[in-house]
């Protein structure tokens, strides 16, 4: 199949099910809050991390339909992330995707909770997946684990307080890869980990994958900061030069625009070598190909 | 052995292990969460759910200590519900069981954070159960279906929307007793359903404990509405007549104290009634029983 016409099933997948899973049954006077989840979690975007945990799925010799959940998980949590981060006591976006943040449409406090409530209804959705016979019991925990861990305080939310402590403050180089390894990478690893826990991947093929979304997930962040720099505001979908105005750390800041380019090349070729231990690595190479290419 | 024992060795058992989980290795640079997630969490209580979740174990069959993880779980889930709703967006509280609140001391962007790392360790926390060889995946993965649904917008978070939506206006019977069952009844459930999971229950004595859970709740909340009205502030711990002044529904204000109090009475007699079909039931009365004389 090719690699255009796969992704193109997976985030139509990804969509349909988010959307099941978000038409909610049974709620009684708090349906304002689902309306909230899915102004959020239906705003499009690129899918990478779910997309990511199917294809490892597959790629591991499983079902991709069996990493749904999973991959659904995944992109709640991805999603409760960005609302509480465009709070106004965290980043203080006005804008996401070209549309108004939650807390510019719901009110902070229902920002608040539609936050928690992805949330909490990513380990519910990933829990539900026990209803699959193909997977063990064993497996289901084993993911719910890993999503837990690369979500939290050693992990994503970790570098969500690095990254509120780096405010004003320029970072050495070694504290802006361990900052974004944490805040950037630590989905995109629990996606490649998931992928291969129910697909069944061997123990050589986990460890490419960490390799993988390592190099990916640093990649795909200097070449944000890329674009933040010489990006078409048109079609980066987020206002050029805001690093610079609000300061931030950044790879191009301390390594120059050069360095950094060639960085991000580096980082592919070591991803993409590390997943040919998969028989088919094809999709995987392509994506990580399109994500140095992308100007958006 | 006496009620007033055991119920101290429970608490000094979870007091010990969130203590020890949240002591944290292998965190590089985000120590300050951790100390947040500590301030909160290890402030007492009275650690009524994660006792909940030992005893049901106990009562049906299990060790209390294989309930651990799912008692402290839900403690911390308990201790974020309490951090995101006294923020400045919610109901905006400087004072917690007499200290200062957790966006007082680390600043509202911490605050969100430091709920939503706890949050997401309750899950880690679960999952690492799994460790233990007495329960069986099928178990593990049950508790934490039951925790995710409990905790989120079908059940607590959707009690928090209905409390967010309720503010100055007078709800009906049906609509508060429909509130109070999602906000407070929401973990209390979770608590002992957790338990019998973990002590392998029978159909019967789950629906004994949903019973129980579900009375208790409740009577808890109406007690809690009559302390606000008629309680000790000094034993209290929170200021008396608080509910007035921001002018929330509650039940006495509804029913009158004297039908709040026969209330009380019944539930307790109710939730006190349904466990008796577990082999030993005596500390699930006396705690029932100690709740409604409770003057804190």
């Amino acid at each position: 199949m090719q690699f255009s016409q796969r992704l193109q099933e997976y985030i139509q997948t990804i969509e349909r099910a988010l959307d099941e899973y978000l038409t909610v049954q049974g709620c009684t006077g708090q349906q304002s809050i689902v309306e909230a989840m899915r102004y959020s979690a239906l705003a499009g975007g690129k899918r990478l991390r779910p997309v990511l945990t199917m294809e490892f799925c597959r790629v591991s010799g499983g079902q991709p339909q069996d990493a749904l959940p999973f991959a659904c998980a995944l992109e709640m949590i991805h999603t409760y992330s960005l609302i509480h981060d465009d709070l106004p006591c965290m980043d203080d976006d006005d804008l996401r995707r070209g549309r108004p943040t939650s807390h510019k449409v719901y009110g902070e406090g229902m920002a608040v909770l539609a936050g928690d409530a992805l949330l909490t209804y990513a380990f519910e959705t990933a829990a539900g997946a026990a209803q699959n016979p193909r997977l063990t019991a064993q497996q289901m925990v084993q993911a719910v684990g890993v999503l837990a861990h690369e979500a939290g305080y050693f992990s994503m939310i970790g570098g969500q307080v690095l990254d509120l402590a780096a405010e004003h403050k320029q970072l050495s180089y070694e504290e802006l890869v361990d900052l974004q390894d944490k805040k950037t990478g630590g989905l995109i690893r629990a996606a490649t980990q998931m992928g291969c826990i129910v697909g069944g991947a061997t123990a050589q093929q986990m460890q490419a994958a960490k390799i993988y979304a390592d190099r990916l997930g640093l990649a795909f962040q200097i070449q944000d900061d890329i674009l933040d720099i010489e990006g078409d505001q048109s079609v980066f979908g987020k206002p050029i030069g805001s690093d610079e105005k609000s300061g931030k750390s950044t790879f191009p800041k301390l390594l120059g625009l050069s360095a950094c380019r060639k960085m991000v090349r580096e980082l592919t070729d070591e991803a993409t070598e590390a997943v040919k231990v998969f028989p088919s690595s094809d999709f995987l190479i392509e994506l990580a190909e399109q994500l140095v290419d992308r100007r958006s």
